[in-house]
């Protein structure tokens, strides 16, 4: 053991997200154990001090803080994890960066690209190892899919589809707002379900199948007033409660993407497909650990779509688990990308998608919101 | 059998749909038994001669044609049922019309609104029975979810996606037009996927969850040039290989379309969604025995998608089939159609949809066609 | 059409299956034109003359009578088809044979072996052309799985294992016996599910997989007691509600069995399915299109099972129906009996299953009962 | 924090259920932060030096062991847990239970009832905590299913059928015997799969269904003959390789099981299914987190079997995990069994399955073996 690097983190937040990254630290010992950097739970901050107490016991952080500026301060730190809503992300990663720390950061970069722009700088000018939590990259089955795409065994590709569908805002007499309501709130979001669903989609198909040209979208807001869990007063909802958006990817294929919080029946239903030439692929975060795959090079007789379940040991991921046909769950693909970040340290290489990559992304959801607005196509710029 | 009343048949075409329809009418002796009147397959027309001929002993019409005009000339005739191309179909329902006769027209009604127009003019002015073959409105299923939606059990209703997808002219080899490929040829079909197949999502679409008020659409051409199997000649494809659009519903709700011939391993996936506040419904063709139900108002810890299968005397149309457990099949819903067909003669009502009802479709198609051509939003009219 | 031979059929019985043979001849012109023997459905026999009359008027037959043996003696008839409750099987099978008349017979062949023996030795002695409807053989997904291990396909085989799930006799009130419920009534039946059910899974195991050299069972009678809808008193109920057997085939794989009619929630469920060294085939019947494959040849890290739909014109029978995606029903498996029987008579070769291969079943059947009777093994004597 | 109580783990073994109970023990301080008991790793014991220390440097164990005896001489530790091959539990548990130590030991209890009753003697009379290692009842879905069984929704139960299949020993060229393959050599592991596999299902049917009579079974022994790891030489393989019962539940049931290692293309799919009177529920391991049920109160004409995704707070374990629509994977099971033996130590409750109610499992494994040995029905003397 004397021969691991100490990697000092500081986690910013204690929401569900600031669970999932901590648990991927966590996890690091008992399931990665050839890696040379190891995380060591510095510090988690939030503006609670009972909460972040309780936080830092639970999770194994040696010591806390309640303003984020001091965790900046500390010279026992190395990276920071920034989990908090995302009106702060931009504050707290420029600061970190200019300290010359690490910046690891929950999506979605910011709020706008005009927000975004200057975290992007300042990570570039620091020069500081840095990723983005798109994390259902790393979801093995999802991971496969890119490496079956970059075989060239899909050929020339004329459909990616995909969406996310959730059903937890209908009610009326849901509020907005506050710690646990803050991605409802326009001022604390930005957006809503295009940053929130739409970010991991569009991030994930571009990852897959390149650039997005140009969007044509809708979005719509069915319940127009809610309680603001601040003010305790009714007020206008300003996100998007649902997004459709179609458009042209760099490579000639038609792109449709779909998100919404009003779905009735699906709790987190984020599935894509892809259409190729010669196979298509197809899979959805309910059924996590299952790929589908339709291959044309198949005998024509018995050629049909493959539930293939991904637990296997030569599967992405998988020889860190357990045995086949054992499921792994929605906490592994944080555990993935933490380790994939040790990893590229260790490696000198970037940890996509890094700030920069994840840039990409707020362009579209930015030319997806004046898409819907101006009722007109836009072009991303990339 | 004597209080039978003869209803005369001619069928114009000898294609799938000339078959489809034929064994509708062939299967209503046996299981619709009750209906007081009775097809005669009086004749069946087609250009060819041998192909008629072979056409009209296989399916038990008593007489055939070469030309229509003929069928349109005769006085045993009750009833023209056209399955031709879509360039065909405003002669021939015109004309039909005009000489008095039921019309009975496979979908969609005509290759632009511009031309259907007047066959509904006809029709109407004619007063005579009419009918237009969107066939799935009678698979059971489909019907069911007619059922449950006009029975209020969905709620306020906010979302609703249909698609049509399907993989057969990937092949750059594929040919277009002539007798077996005329869906290929613009001219001959008007439009590619949208009036093909988006028109049966748009019809259900409109039946199931009413009018559509804009829409705003992309379509793409992935193979720009195919041998013409008329001309034998390489010539541009006019068609639309695949269409995307989003759209606003009168009642509030988002819709979102496709229709493709390249989504490889899909062979005829019509899948249709909706979503409503306290219920959704779900169901595709590939598995047409089934629908899917999220019911909000089951116990909350064990809420889940039903899989229905629709097999059972107590749901449409099949008490007149097997027993439970045991499927009908694609064939069931043109036979379900005639019946309705029947009966509607019967009781002296139209049978939906009507040619005026069809029209609705056509126009949400224009403006489909016409949304992606201009690459803006345009309003149905509806 | 004048070069078609005529096939005269008389039907006896006017129940579901001869509702589903009826169906099966009434097929035959439109879907299978190019056979040399033409069905002309001559008589239909029942009890009941109101009953039989409608009969004959709704499925077309020319005749009726009230008497089967009034039908044995018609010179009209060149075969009879037996859909009566299994208790009448014999005397109509062996009186059919020996007039010389073809004999077509649902299944199972009789109530027990020895009174199926003089059926197969009348048959045999007549030298008639002669069938058993197991006709689940004949969906194309069952055909296809014959086509697949006759290839070699699965290698070695380990385990066969079909069940027969039904839910419909759970109430107590449910009567027995009578028209509607002979199979419920040990008298008509000769065994509950074992015979009804079963039988299905046993042909279709022995023709896919080898003869069933013993086997150990077990049965159970959950209501004990039902009102006989003949005495209208509560009588003993005679049959087996439910019955579970495991066995050996000759070829070394073991076999596992299980039917019915106390599993809630399912209406007909017929699943089979077949692990073999190199690759596993399953199947049911509520999804009946559909055939499952699991290849061990595929690429490791891509392998899964595969779902196929069945409805493309290179797999069994499809060439006769519609297009690729568009799915067939139940009652289509009786009209391919049909036709394999019309094309025997052509090429003067059996038509499986013929009776002598029914027998086989009839055995395992016989072996079942007496080895739960006996809570002993019992060899099958194949 | 400095109220916890700690509680002094030892585990013997490293292999991969060492694996999982370790991961349950080191999950505890995120995930159940409420409870009294603090697992400290204490040692781990294992014969090979270099495996055992990597393994303690990997899972966090402040020491370890070569001889499993020097564990039981350890004042600092409060509870064994036997994650050994078969052939070791007995001598460990008792010496454990001697010398007052807790135990917990990965299933089956021994590998056979007459080496297993000491061990629940020497549990019952040194009266310490224990527990065995039957993971799959923590498996949200299937504690569901127990606690929807226990409040009466199925009414009387007709059927009861469970399989666990897999494919991992089909090639003739893997050997038997060693570190990685002791469960194919009889003499560590006592039988084959109705030790392994069956055994599972054996547990969770008495739980959900109540105690099992008697027991008709079958097994099978594919490949005769595999080389040993330890010897080298081939040698006649003494385990099942498949084993098939059916059997009588106290409660008037039907029980059907099932378990192999040469069901081509699957992983480890242990399913289960339960039929009622009212209502029947599904599940399997492939597709854990999800629960499948019929439900005959709903509606007639909406009725079907509902998937339900066990992923919400008020769904067993789940308020420790993540968000509705997000899953867990396998080794989840473990952490909540190791939560709820730590929960059981503060409520002075035993935790279930305790050492005595895991010896009912290894009474009607006996039984099953002695009755494919017999070739008859035999007791389960329970």
């Amino acid at each position: 053991m004397s021969d691991k690097k100490e990697l000092r983190i500081a986690m910013i937040g204690t929401g569900l997200m600031a669970r999932t990254h901590s648990n991927g630290y966590n996890r690091i010992r008992d399931f990665f154990p050839e890696l040379k950097y190891k995380p060591v739970m510095k510090a988690v901050c939030s503006r609670t001090e009972a909460k972040v107490k309780a936080f830092a016991e639970q999770w194994g952080y040696e010591s806390y803080e309640t303003d984020w500026r001091e965790i900046i301060k500390r010279e026992d730190i190395d990276a920071v994890d920034i989990c908090t809503p995302n009106d702060m992300h931009a504050d707290i990663a420029i600061a970190a960066a200019e300290a010359g720390k690490m910046v690891l950061c929950e999506k979605p970069l910011a709020r706008s690209v005009a927000e975004a722009q200057p975290m992007v700088d300042a990570i570039e000018k620091a020069g500081v190892p840095n990723t983005v939590f798109y994390n259902y990259r790393r979801i093995p089955a999802v991971t496969l899919i890119k490496n079956i795409i970059d075989s060239g065994k899909l050929g020339k590709i004329f459909h990616y589809r995909a969406n996310f569908l959730q059903d937890w805002t209908i009610s009326p007499d849901l509020p907005q707002g506050g710690e646990a309501l803050w991605r409802l709130d326009v001022d604390a979001a930005g957006s809503g379900v295009t940053g929130d669903l739409l970010a991991h989609c569009i991030d994930g198909a571009m990852w897959l199948n390149g650039p997005i040209k140009d969007v044509s979208a809708v979005t719509e807001t069915f319940i127009k007033e809610r309680v603001h869990q601040g003010t305790g007063e009714k007020q206008k909802v300003g996100i998007d409660d649902a997004c459709i958006f179609h458009c042209h990817f760099e490579n000639g294929s038609l792109g449709l993407f779909e998100a919404t919080r009003y779905a009735r029946g699906h709790k987190a239903l984020y599935t894509l497909e892809i259409n190729g030439e010669h196979a298509s692929l197809r899979w959805d975060l309910h059924n996590m650990n299952y790929l589908e795959m339709f291959d044309h090079a198949d005998d024509g007789i018995v050629r049909g779509w493959k539930q293939i379940l991904i637990t296997d040991g030569d599967q992405p991921y998988m020889d860190r688990w357990w045995i086949p046909g054992t499921s792994i769950g929605y906490e592994h693909s944080f555990v993935h990308q933490v380790a994939d970040f040790l990893k590229s340290l260790e490696e000198g290489k970037p940890c996509e998608p890094t700030f920069k990559n994840a840039m990409m992304t707020q362009k579209v959801c930015e030319a997806v919101i004046n898409s819907a607005n101006s009722k007109s196509w836009q072009d991303t710029g990339l």
